[in-house]
């Protein structure tokens, strides 16, 4: 069945759109009825679905994940013994671990049903820029 | 494959049961082996797999999620910025992130192979009534 | 399709790494492109992808849910009414619902598609030695 690997580019901590990619492979995969997956091939970013209409629902989710695990040098955080690649690793696997490394969509008439207001979201969890890959697979 | 919507009216904030439903479903597709996915179509409701014994689990389980993701209007939540849809919308957003848009289960013998104390579950988190769908679909 | 029962006897809380035999049974599936599906039949154990590499992440992980997520002895915890499993037990379906039940790993070139750090865990929430079943499942 079709297969790909969409490579993201992030620029720090957040939540990345994917729904269009996600879209337009299942368009080119050409399946009346079936079900995408996508799984990120990482353990410091993730995956969710989340709503795609006010910018603040993401600020706030990001917000809310940022006070649950704060980074390693925060005082809450001094049990942490994984430090080695800095402040933000660990609290990024934790973050990962709370979010989904696959998500699995529907595919009705040719289209990824979702609901209005969602959308597919790549979450990064580190500081620095990374390159994320995320499989995209379409099963009958 | 086989493929439908369903839909669950929900009356404020709860697990909702919907083992059997899924179960129906799978037994009409009538596949001997196979993979039901639910996908949950909103970002203030979501799914999980919970014990569908003692009631008490459920209780306990949205007093979890109610102490950590408090309404807005809650000093501890005094970060939020999404606010315009009344002080249970952003945690609903944030409930639905920490648990499930997507659950697959597999199908064996013709059935769901659940283990004997799980349920499926629609996780409400909005507080006044709704219509939500939930897309069950039947892969090989 | 292809599908089995993995089980996994556990010794207490802690991250169970079954990405070895999971990928065994893919190759013995033998499918060059396609969806393993893991799927846990309990409600006090999950499913996790994580880190493989420095042990520390797994510590450090344990450390933030038993924090999240106390014993119902803990004085935080006094609010839960599902107690006659012991101080263990309801933390431990709080724990799965926070984690997961199912997750979805595509197969390409007949091997599974984990990042080069990935690994596939079952997290036991329970303090006893379990028996867990795990159901893998190989779609197209």
């Amino acid at each position: 069945m079709p297969q790909t690997i969409l490579v993201v580019s992030t620029r720090g901590q957040g939540l990345y759109d994917i729904t269009d990619e996600a879209g337009a492979f299942v368009r080119k995969a050409n399946v009346a009825t079936g079900l995408l997956t996508a799984f990120v091939r990482h353990t410091s970013a993730s995956l969710l679905i989340q709503e795609n209409a006010d910018p603040d629902v993401r600020t706030d989710l990001e917000a809310f994940f940022a006070r649950l695990v704060p980074p390693a040098d925060d005082p809450r955080m001094g049990y942490l013994v994984h430090r080695l690649e800095g402040p933000d690793d660990m609290p990024a696997h934790i973050k990962s671990a709370l979010t989904q490394a696959s998500l699995s969509i529907p595919i009705g008439e040719g289209a990824l049903m979702l609901g209005t207001w969602q959308g597919l979201y790549l979450f990064e969890h580190r500081d620095r820029p990374h390159r994320r890959e995320v499989v995209l697979h379409v099963s009958p």
